[in-house]
């Protein structure tokens, strides 16, 4: 039988999972706000990423709430500490693709992603995507195969943010200092949006093992 | 007079103190190693990272066993809490400061900024080091006109950070595209540093007065 303290553990489960799906979204519009100038997609993530913050904000409320009435220990502790930090590697995802959007309204009505680059972008999203679909789903089951599975997906992330530095790099391009200025921060916003999703799936490895994955280091 | 949970509390203070100062000390190194394609002094940051990072476990472990411990309320519950996020700050902090010592690294025994841009890039290091020790003594003393101050230095990091762009994009750039890309994370590494420095600073606004500051907003 659960109890109210249980119960509450669980819905502050929940807003981190609705915090994750939210962050998917924000990555999927902010990407396809980039690859196809769409300014009104652009705005609508630049307008959505307050409701993300409005989410943490409640969120860790309601955790240092239960951490005051309820005084938990062990497990439950554990759980509530790791809670506060998992909402702020989300939060910090959404500013992520918050900034993703911010470069496309920049550039608009010109396309930020010149055409030859446009394929490894839309691969950085969908690979973004499918991390940040991980990381809710681990989230919500604490499938340790699926964390671990998570590095993985950030290798390929490295992988595709090497390609765009090497054509950034490469003799042929011919784009100029502006875009490769936006490339190349644009691959960091991929890259760190990924790296949290990582950090998030290791905090969650810890708190049910109680040790550090070899595969997470 | 003072009880051993308290003692306890000081004790946290202090360590997130002296992470300050490493992380300053790290930053003054990190600039200099950049500047004088200095590739000891690179290494040497590099390898002292692990140090700052150790405090921080420690720190975060004497946080969480006096949270499980003495089940603390009120005021004291959000001294650990907030403890736990200025440390993630702070470590963040010296991640951003090996970041600069490895672009050194990669481009010894080149420099990797440009002579015209040095004196730019010396400067975005001074503020920050400026902020990560203001910041250091907002921790110890609480001083909250020195946590709204925070806010000015960074306006200034700012301007430098935009100056460096302004220099990236003119016409008579010569460097290419290598040291462009190098000198945009550069510049995003001493802007997200001290970005962290001024979350910190709102942190201890809030815990000690209750409310968000409005210069800190």
């Amino acid at each position: 039988m659960r109890d109210a303290f249980h119960d509450d553990l669980d819905a502050i489960g929940q807003m981190l999972v609705d915090m994750g799906e939210m962050v998917r979204r924000s990555m999927e519009r902010a990407t396809n706000a980039l690859l196809n100038a769409d300014l009104a997609l652009a705005e609508q993530v630049i307008s959505e990423d307050m409701q993300i913050d409005n989410v943490q904000h409640e969120l860790d409320a309601n955790t240092l709430n239960l951490l005051a009435r309820q005084q938990p220990v062990a497990g439950d502790l554990r759980t509530l500490v790791t809670s506060l930090r998992m909402s702020a590697d989300l939060e910090r995802m959404g500013d992520l693709t918050n900034h993703i959007a911010k470069v496309a309204r920049m550039r608009f009505p010109a396309k930020a992603v010149p055409f030859e680059l446009e394929d490894t972008v839309r691969e950085m999203g969908t690979v973004a995507e499918r991390i940040i679909a991980k990381v809710t789903h681990v989230i919500m089951s604490h499938d340790l195969d699926a964390a671990i599975q998570l590095e993985k997906d950030d290798d390929e992330m490295d992988k595709l943010h090497r390609k765009l530095f090497m054509a950034l790099l490469d003799d042929s391009w011919s784009h100029g200092i502006e875009t490769a200025i936006d490339i190349t921060l644009l691959g960091r916003y991929y890259e760190r949006c990924a790296d949290h999703a990582v950090s998030v799936a290791r905090r969650i490895y810890f708190l049910v093992t109680g040790e550090y994955s070899t595969d997470l280091a």
